[in-house]
């Protein structure tokens, strides 16, 4: 904050203000009005603002007393908002701002209540502190992805002759729920041509015999995410399938043997897409993964422009996707990974085995 | 529209998206900033923009051809919009924007982009054609209150002395999912004095004899919301707590009861708060109801300042709630009803019965 000249940094979306608290409140996401706000200065412990319906909630999980609160439809959260900064004596000052969260409606209100202070972007000194996780951060990271990986290899052994995506995708949602996870965060599941939507809506199109079922799921553990792309094969195995599969098996498991700390991030994306070339697939990623935590996609994100450094400590998904055109097959393979002073560990639980796996035959 | 002299209006967030284009793009809710816009003319089909990683599946799901994309962290969405704009003829114009959910970040580049445009909340226009709901859409809505309801009637047939709270929510998580929900959108549950708190996550606290259970579900069916609470007791019938849920549930019934075409909003929470005196039940809620539909609290909401009159065809949630200060039970009864021309009908498949239903004993 004193680098950037800064007086206070408001946390306003729910993965920053989570972060910022300790306390995770499940509505933030479904009701955007309902504001949780979380301001930080210099002096101090930072100042929670809440609707009062969540009061109680977050005077149980919130690392900081200092609780303030609105009536919704009564009061605005950015009233209180102006008050704190007032109190403060930040009210002149330059304050750091989730400008990407806050919507344009409640910019305007800020604006009015709080009409001489300055206000900027502050995203990247979240982005700065979460980028490297802390150990116990990698704790749940790592659990939610292994019993994420374990609970789609462990479903795909049920699957058989008359499912459907719909049927399959059913069973994939209850066992990732039956590992404890307190949010599906998303599932999405596409076979034969509808794998090579990049996020297909499970149908009630039935599994075909040789065709691909490609998915991509993820939970929320603790207030952490997982995030894993599955491409596994249906019935009796299809030899250009399996041969497609194997070449962006490799490409993923190349990838990840480039991470390392000191590389950056458009290097990765460069080396990803020289793999592509030399193992003969057509290339067409904006991004070819980020990192995970709070947020499903966080900073670093792996994509063309991105000079950040990996350094030790930072976990990122790797998630290579290729569509044949010549059979509208779509594949996806997404693993988890934590950099090591060396190198990286998978946290997946995967070996990074380049065969593709046929189930239901 | 014209009424309100508008040249354009242009659709940001996922549910006006949706309702618009019929695309439910399931990222649009994680990945904030890769944003999915309908920018609706008065001449013309809409025309759609999104991310090019989403484009297949728009092709496939959204009513209107007309579709634009931007390639993530090349290009901006705004540019698109910018260019979408000006090619309509309405880059001097009024444009209707969802002011409440475009980031302050996407504004500041709008308003770079677009200088000569006026730009002005259009969510109420949405509101209000959303607000009644067409009978599909009922009949969506009605199928995903019923089988939530049933869903969680069935799951408490299992509760057992042993179960957490955290057991019971997983159970009852994969009894939605197994009814065909597409997310499951939230669950909070909370027992004993647990069940105080507005929106609890389950915890690891066992069910103890005599308390209540008090939770609050929805799943999202085909792109629309349910939303559903209910408060039941564990074991041994504890009078106090069977008492008190009698009057709250009298007056839901009563509340219910009081609902027809032409009652306003703000008339409807006012009995609700006059039946709480009248049954001694402190009062201290800021709402007592929503709309529901793509959203979770869709417009109108029952609230003391809305003057709104209620409608045939709008579909109301009613709940509610009652903290007990005397033992810190909380209670919450939650049911969807549609309007019809004389009063209303229940969605829920709840008879609206005030015996509190105890389980596990």
């Amino acid at each position: 904050m004193s680098k950037q000249g800064l007086d206070a940094v408001v946390a306003v979306s729910p993965e920053n203000f989570f972060y910022t608290t300790g306390a995770y409140i499940s509505t933030q996401k479904l009701l955007r009005d309902r504001l949780a706000l979380a301001v930080v200065t210099m002096t101090g412990d930072p100042i929670v603002i809440v609707c009062n319906i969540e009061e109680s909630f977050t005077r149980e999980e919130s690392r900081f007393p200092d609780i303030r609160t609105y009536v919704e439809f009564a009061q605005s959260p950015i009233d209180v908002l102006a008050e704190v900064l007032q109190e403060a004596g930040v009210a002149n000052g330059r304050i750091g701002m989730e400008m990407r969260y806050l919507s344009w409606h409640y910019s305007q209100e800020l604006l009015r209540r709080a009409p001489l202070a300055q206000f900027q972007e502050c995203r990247h000194l979240f982005n700065e502190i979460r980028m490297k996780k802390q150990p116990h951060e990698v704790e749940v990271l790592e659990r939610a992805a292994r019993v994420t990986a374990e609970a789609v290899q462990s479903t795909m052994q049920t699957v058989r002759p008359g499912d459907t995506e719909r049927s399959l995708a059913i069973r994939l949602r209850q066992a990732l729920l039956g590992t404890g996870a307190e949010e599906l965060a998303f599932l999405v599941l596409g076979t034969g041509v509808r794998s090579s939507i990049t996020h297909p809506i499970p149908s009630d199109v039935p599994l075909v015999s040789g065709d691909v079922i490609k998915l991509d799921i993820g939970g929320l553990y603790g207030g952490y995410y997982s995030d894993l792309a599955r491409t596994f094969g249906f019935g009796e195995r299809n030899t250009r399938r399996h041969d497609i599969y194997r070449r962006l098996a490799e490409i993923h498991r190349s990838v990840i043997g480039e991470i390392r700390p000191g590389v950056r991030c458009c290097d990765v994306f460069k080396f990803c897409q020289t793999q592509f070339e030399r193992h003969g697939l057509e290339f067409h990623m904006p991004h070819i993964g980020h990192s995970l935590g709070v947020e499903l996609h966080e900073y670093p994100m792996i994509e063309p422009s991105n000079q950040q450094e990996i350094e030790e400590g930072m976990i990122l998904n790797i998630e290579p996707i290729f569509n044949d055109p010549f059979d509208g097959s779509g594949y996806h393979i997404e693993d988890l990974v934590l950099v090591t002073a060396s190198g990286t560990r998978v946290l997946t639980g995967s070996d990074l085995d380049t065969e593709m796996q046929w189930y239901g035959g």
